[in-house]
């Protein structure tokens, strides 16, 4: 089976190419080959047992998408995105890609035609979501996004229901929770600080947050986000119906909740190396941000996560990227 | 102030037309001018108090918008659509109509720049919603569309919301109910029974029914669907916040609750012109459609129907388009 990953050098795009690369195969299928897109020319981790094309592109630009799907990939994951900070600062750019790279890659698949119809996978946002919220966000709440980033997923979504519903296509949209502990370097969207104060302690370094331990917000590890792409890729896309953008199973957590996760897993130590500094900027733009939700669809079509508290997320982080040791 | 109407010479936009004319006015404002559009030129009625333009062509074909929008109208109303059955049976066509024509609109008003910020109201639809329903769908419900047209429709409801919030217009999205009864010929829609059943009774003809008695749908008269149209122009928009699209009030009444209105109105004569003549075609259509909502968002913030009852909405079908006068 051909897979094509698109936005492959983000951060769950590689971690998606890792997994795939080192299981071989999809579901009950061997990978016979792979297909990387992104802006930037993805890396290869060595030795894949198949061949692996690397493509450096806008996916955006007339013609692109087409030459991508020529090769008539069985599975494609659409994770290319303009992030929200960015699309907000650049409203051109941001819809650029988010809705036209999104709808020319379904046109371009649409436009191959002869029975072609290929599982997609897009991971949508629970920016779709606006306050005001009701205490957790249930699978029939509707889409009133308060940031253009949200708006240009929703419009995937609806995009991907109705291409599907057509038969171009056999999409599944995931809206994924914000991925705890993110790797990597601090980063400065305004939900960074949900890793970044578990992250950076662990390595014997401080960290900032901004917010009160009362923000309450959901998250998902990143070994679960690739558990739901590789399980959205391989379901029975029946099951779903016609109501194919689904919200993913997380934690509801506050910040108070993951400080304490993080003392009970690593010690007082490591959680005395938070320090607050009350940002008012940041705690506007959180406010508006969904804390909880009931994402009980996703869960009865076979979504999973692989942490059951805090305190797990804390240890897939240990486990996964820093081999086992944290700095005590 | 100075009035466009896209999609003038459409039924609602035709009788919103002659309602602007007649009134001269638009909430407390006098309206000094009005550029009327469709793909074929609209018909201006007589005399009107002040100039008022006509446009044919194309609002999708890349240009034209900024022309439309280039005399900064103060008020913008677009009804332009290219209805559900064409939508679905012209994949490329509804699409280009409905979605690119749409977004080029809001984007020739967000490229006008310099303060220009007029009100705009788009008429979505019911369509955005798909089965399986909740016994009344309520303000907060999600859109599921089982139609490209639906599809449409809640794409440009996200758009209106996200070029509002972003400042670039101060749009409202009113999503209206089947317009019962529709005036003219009989048409090939799948939900034209709804009004024939009545209008052509009424007249002396007869009128199949290709549905059972038992099916329920959502309904309002065109005189309250103009009138919805002008609180739309005329709102205090910061009222509905960042959730701009609204479900508009109607009346849910099943098809024997819409013939018992007949016989009471005008007699049982009358009824006896409806032939039944079930068609599993269109029972299959209309088995998806929304039967019953919850609207009270709208009502709140000022929408208001002139009929409380469906024998209202054959009287007034009978003041409105027969000069109060029916064949019995």
């Amino acid at each position: 089976m051909h897979v094509l990953v698109l936005g492959a050098a983000g951060m769950v795009g590689r971690k998606l190419v890792e997994r795939l690369l080192r299981d071989g195969r999809l579901g009950s299928r061997d990978i016979t080959r792979m297909t990387l897109q992104d802006v930037v020319a993805p890396a290869i981790p060595a030795k894949p047992g198949f061949p692996v094309d690397t493509v450096a592109g806008d996916f955006a630009v007339a013609g692109f998408a087409g030459k991508l799907v020529a090769g008539r990939p069985d599975v494609i994951f659409h994770l290319a995105a303009i992030v929200s900070g960015e699309a907000e600062l650049d409203f051109d750019k941001g819809y650029r890609i988010n809705l036209d790279g999104t709808r020319m890659l379904f046109d371009a698949i649409r436009l191959v035609g002869d029975g072609y119809k290929p599982r997609v996978v897009f991971t949508s946002s629970i920016a779709v979501f606006g306050a005001p919220f009701p205490e957790a966000i249930g699978d029939e709440f509707f889409h009133t996004p308060l940031l253009s980033y949200g708006t240009q997923k929703a419009i995937g979504e609806l995009l991907l229901a109705d291409y599907s519903r057509r038969g171009f296509m056999d999409g599944i949209g995931i809206r994924l929770p914000t991925i705890c502990i993110r790797p990597g370097l601090p980063n400065k969207a305004a939900s960074g600080f949900f890793s970044n104060i578990l992250r950076e302690p662990l390595v014997g370094k401080e960290a900032i947050l901004p917010v009160s331990e009362e923000v309450r917000h959901w998250h998902a590890t990143p070994r679960s986000a690739v558990g739901f792409l590789l399980h959205a890729a391989t379901m029975d896309s029946s099951t779903a119906g016609a109501r194919r953008n689904l919200t993913m199973p997380g934690l509801s957590a506050t910040v108070g909740e993951q400080i304490a996760a993080l003392k009970r897993v690593a010690g007082d130590k490591v959680a005395g190396r938070i320090k607050r500094e009350p940002d008012a900027f940041i705690m506007g733009i959180v406010d508006g941000w969904p804390r909880n939700f009931d994402a009980r669809r996703a869960v009865k079509l076979g979504f999973t996560t692989d942490e059951k508290t805090f305190d797990d997320i804390i240890r897939i982080h240990i486990e996964d990227e820093l081999g086992g040791k944290f700095v005590a």
